[in-house]
């Protein structure tokens, strides 16, 4: 198998990305995972492969939208990833698939809008949608509340302070009571409020473990925020990889940040 | 900054070849760091700069050998690292700068011979030499003797049952008394004896964490093996990533295994 890639990240969540624009070299579990293999392959949390819509044979909307056929890492598909729909915007942008700087792409979870300029892409990720439950998420020796967000994934945000932060061990999932809450999983942001509307925060996400960024999981802390305290503005958030903006508007709420494309070559599989 | 780069690994251990011939471009620290990051870069355990001896201003040898410039991941410059030495000789004939399938290279560690066919590489490393003392070594519940090994690079070789190999957390780095014997920290190696001349191990590299292949733990763990056992034939070793072979020969224990180039490309940090 020999494929031509390109590689960009969001801040530290990366891509491996194929352009496609005919659907002539369909994707499969196989392929996906040599390529996002970082030791044998390229390396990615995901793979992306961008196609014009028509040319996707399960996109029966606009035809001459972009579509953003995403894959984890580990071969299955996933409807949606913001950081990843940035770095996909980014290389559109790049390869001058596109025209302007604001646009609609298509993607599993339907059309997203999206607007980009020299330095950040933002991406219109739907409603981030608070519960008025509360559940308690244990991580080691920590037990605190947490809010559940519904950002088309499921989350859930818990407040710490800055101490409970540093000190948290990741490295092994936390758990959350009552169990049945959440019965596909759940991704658990922890965060801390630095200031009004600045947030920083460590996030586990599902079946993968702590990450440097999750597009989602910033919206939904933001979210949270917003509901607990009552701020109005848009609001910053710190991530292990960088730093992300998200904004509540009427058409949902938007993530901004870098996005860069850093690499494209040939892979070959021995 | 722009670069040109190709990736290969070995049994899973994986590095960035940069071609230099006429030594045009000396690497430094960060440009190492930021080629061999994972989710920012292209990603490695370490980077390897291809460059004549003649060209490398630390090497006073015969100027036509090949020069591999080793760079770990962190940007420190290591001596020898016998993956990567298979993974520099795979390189070399696949771009055809060689014109042979057995002859010399040029390292910070002096003129490695090496040997090559379609499928495997074979790198002679010197001697491997073991120790008279024993220490003891602990990882987690486990405490073991291990003997010490040289192989330019100082090893600590311990024989463990299946279910011990299994369990082991090689998260945390092992511990071993007297703290004193290796003072600038060793490379550990848990073994099992499959059979006779066969032997699968994990291995903790000092400085890393666990690894899915170490070239010159798996020539200690076969020269600790033919110690104890009295065998004198060929040691095959499996690794997390895949299956290597020892020679042990007048010129030193020899290192065979598989190496291949997957990708090459062209990398830009924004």
């Amino acid at each position: 198998m020999g494929i031509t890639f390109h590689k960009g990240h969001g801040t530290r969540n990366d891509f491996v990305i194929i352009e496609d624009p005919e659907g002539m070299r369909e994707l499969t579990p196989d392929v996906v995972r040599a390529l996002a293999d970082r030791r044998s392959g390229i390396g990615g949390d995901g793979v992306i492969r961008v196609v014009r819509g028509g040319a996707f044979d399960q996109w029966h909307g606009d035809p001459e939208l972009w579509f953003m056929d995403y894959w984890n890492a580990d071969g299955s598909v996933a409807e949606m990833c913001g950081n990843g729909l940035r770095v996909f915007v980014r290389y559109l942008l790049q390869q001058q698939l596109v025209d302007q700087l604001e646009f609609d792409v298509a993607t599993r979870a339907g059309v997203k809008h999206v607007r980009a300029d020299a330095h950040a892409v933002s991406v219109w990720l739907g409603p981030a949608t608070v519960a008025d439950d509360v559940v308690r998420v244990r991580s080691g020796a920590l037990e605190v509340e947490a809010r559940p967000v519904n950002v088309g994934n499921p989350h859930a945000v818990a407040f710490v302070d800055a101490a409970q932060l540093r000190e948290l061990d990741l490295g092994v999932a936390p758990t959350w009571e009552p169990a049945e809450r959440f019965p596909e999983d759940v991704n658990v942001e922890f965060v801390v409020v630095e200031g009004p509307g600045e947030l920083r925060l460590r996030v586990h996400e599902r079946g993968v473990g702590e990450t440097e960024s999750c597009g989602t999981g910033v919206v939904a802390a933001a979210a949270a925020y917003r509901r607990a305290s009552g701020f109005e503005g848009p609001v910053r958030v710190e991530v292990p990889g960088g730093s992300l903006g998200v904004d509540f508007t009427d058409a949902g709420a938007v993530l901004t940040g870098p996005a860069v494309i850093v690499a494209h070559g040939h892979f070959t599989q021995p």
